[in-house]
């Protein structure tokens, strides 16, 4: 099977190169072409813009950094909307808002082309293993001839709807896991404040029933002081906001979604008054938790 | 090793027959004697009162109802107060609060005797197959000596210091379980509302960061309008309570938790006005999944 | 002086009423015209379009009845927009979103015109009897030129900058509004639950700190089970969304407005599945309370 | 009529001092007999223990600094208890909790005597122009004769019905008085950030339906910076806890109550953590307000 590919960053280049390792021709494409002589150093091909490649695939694949770059990529001089048309499907596994994802499906199917936005959950790791998890949505029968090349990309593709379904699904994963992060750091903060020892309350809930792999991962991490983000506060709370936002259309109350983007708004407002030194590990320890999400 | 055991509840049944099938000597007693019989068709000693098992005993195991009754069993005619003295120890695996733990504590102590609170994590199953999670706290030496117990009725023992700490340390977790079912029972809601499958929701979340056997365990059932009750509402509201009277005492800011407490409150109130025909499914699911605690 | 008047609802009626009361020559204009009647005996003039109005006048004021009403009685045939010019001057008091009034701004200023957003706090009775609060934003030199009018109209106009500071102070003073009135529902409901007679809460409120005209005017209505609305629930929601929104926008946390939001949408999402004949007033008086805001 | 009057503080001075002016002839006593001087040259006698205060009259009023000294004066040697009987009234108008007022109605009562609580809303200023607002509760009997009394003391009392309920209006209504100062918070700060002026803000709030004397008053010291404490935060915080209590008992869904009381913890925590030099005012303007309550 032959797929074109737009976008070779960390995601992109491990995603593409075991498209290569699995016997798909791939030709790819990247803003800095140097990025892509790796890739050919294992076969791929390269086009020289974005309409070159979905010139010569039937399916092309785009993993970008952002809306925006989503956005251009397609829309741009030399971009795949100059080259797309009816028999070609372009496939944007990107992580971008509903509103981007719907733009794009505008513009690629007003030309007859078909689209399936397919952002992922996961990251560098699961990318090279091949181990993410696939939220698609969009043309259905798309989905269906990708699905090869998804089997090699992840563990795991669901198809769920119309556009704007992927990126939604991120939403509501994403508030779900806000609103736990609180919860394990409120969890965390009245272990230490009442006398017990927070390393046993990471061991008793890894035994139980809302054992999971952040609280594994992130525990011993956040009891260490360890800064290093994973996933930054800012992002976070635009999710909870987004995903606030989407519940107010919908006339769903989620008052612990809301009590959490309250949480994450407080600590970036603190954030700006104040520089870690000033923080006193042993009287403020919730604050600590939570300015480990930077 | 010998050991005395109180009270052939559910649990109690359970755990003094893996006891005595992995060669412990066992004196059991319970309020309704004919209880006893079937431990002892395995090789059980009764004894008539709570007083003569700790007679005969130098540990004891005690496994009961409610915080009542663990008093009771201490401090009644013919209870263990009457016989505890120097050299004997009493493990209360009853799940209390920390207030009856130390009344407890303080009775026995006084007479000479070592006492250890070990609330479990864990119900029937675990009971029966010895994987119960063993939260204990108080006398270092009597922990230390119930070990060769502990290993046989559970899958791991903890010793979390002072009395207390054990009841402690599960309001601590069923804090966090109790934010993380209604961050879940929003998620669910909201990917409803929203024009998702909330079935594909499960099916993501429990390929990632935050997958748990609780979202794995009660998501289906809170989807197929399943009732049967888990973990009763007001117990859950119970624990949240007292959780966030502990985080005022040593004045932790929760307001997740906080907000949760707020919406078992709202469902307590409308489950004493509405009855569940009333509910209708197609505008109102929220309702309904946190319904599914009672 | 002489002024235009668009729009003679309830209010624009009595408004420009008021004008004519105090030596003003006004020229009116409405959708029906035959409402113009009763100001044309009290002696108006009349346009029969709002060009014809704008093109007569040097300050035009319009009340109309929501943001479609005021862009379309700007940007359609015969509207505000085909004669306003440099020297003419043009004062929305509508109530409408910031977006629309920058909308209406950008139309007018960019024909040379002049512009005030000048929305009111106060209804029917205030506008008979010249008592509004005038909350102007925009065009300086116009709400200076306005103040004759503005003297006649109101008790106080306020001057509050830019185009759609007007439109956010109302969007302000209607969070902290909400937020009081579910304040005060708890309090009631507490009140009520624990014993106490909630008519003495209301009296004691009315002699204290806090004391305020909506707790004496609502109070007695909320305990009669007088479900007369005069602020209706989805307006207030929205309210509070716009400003929760706002905050997000300017990274302020705002729990309790928050919280508040989340106890609107409960109340909204009850209200589509029971109706008021369910309500059992003596095992839940909140819902009672929340549900005199419809 | 005749009156014993035990405590002279700030309040109990000023009240005092209103009774013997309106014709009463007043006994005193205080801890520190000397400040008994100046009543006694406006005509008062002194009554050398509170035995003796209450052996001499009929009525006892007390108003002394909190629980403990409210329990001191009635059961230590020489306190009231030593010479209550049938046909005596004891009436506490100091702030204590239910509980403590309970104790001393049982201890009051079970000598044979009459007990009021009555404690009052408003402070030095009500108190010495007789502006009190008496919140009194227990027995009716002894509250219709103290009318006298209150009359001069405050501009209306409230019979409120069993004891505990006068602690428990007090409750209510600070508890509403936090989630608006809040809310009033909240909204000052929205406003600041949003580009509105602050000041505009307290002027059209003064103007409208909510306009209250608390947002008047504390309104622009909240905006110059001025740190002078009114009502204390940890007081503030307490009494909402106390409320939230309440409402627990009392299966009261609290929500926006809830999210005040964190709101206060957070702000507590933090002030353990941070000195005012620290707090940047342009950056982080409600923690300013916040701070005010200290």
């Amino acid at each position: 099977m032959e797929v074109g590919f737009l976008g070779l960053g960390i995601m992109g280049k491990a995603m593409s190169m075991n498209l290569l390792k699995n016997g798909f021709k791939v030709t790819v494409w990247n803003r800095t072409l140097s990025k892509c002589n790796e890739l050919v150093a294992h076969g791929a091909s390269i086009g020289k813009t974005p309409a070159e490649v979905i010139n010569k695939c039937t399916i092309t694949i785009a993993m970008l950094s952002d809306p925006a770059a989503a956005l251009s990529v397609v829309l741009d001089k030399d971009g795949v909307l100059e080259q797309i048309c009816g028999g070609k499907g372009y496939i944007d596994m990107s992580t971008v808002d509903p509103e981007t994802s719907c733009k794009i499906n505008e513009a690629i199917t007003s030309k007859g082309g078909r689209f399936l936005e397919a952002p992922v959950s996961g990251s560098k790791q699961p990318a090279e293993t091949g181990q993410l998890v696939i939220l698609a949505a969009g043309d259905k029968a798309l989905y269906e001839a990708a699905i090869p090349a998804f089997d090699i990309l992840g563990k795991k593709s669901f198809f769920l709807g119309q556009v704007g379904n992927g990126a939604k699904m991120k939403l509501v994963v994403n508030m779900i896991m806000g609103s736990m992060m609180n919860a394990f750091s409120e969890g965390l903060t009245l272990a230490d404040r009442s006398g017990l020892n927070p390393h046993d309350l990471l061991d008793v809930l890894d035994l139980g029933a809302i054992a999971n792999p952040m609280f594994k991962g992130k525990g011993p991490a956040m009891l260490q002081n360890n800064y290093s983000p994973a996933f930054p506060l800012k992002h976070q709370q635009k999710d909870m906001r987004l995903a606030l936002a989407l519940g107010d259309e919908n006339s769903v109350p989620m008052p612990v979604a809301a009590a959490s983007n309250e949480v994450f708004l407080f600590f970036q407002s603190l954030l700006a008054v104040f520089t870690r030194p000033l923080l006193d590990k042993d009287t403020c320890p919730q604050l600590e938790c939570l300015i480990l999400f930077l």
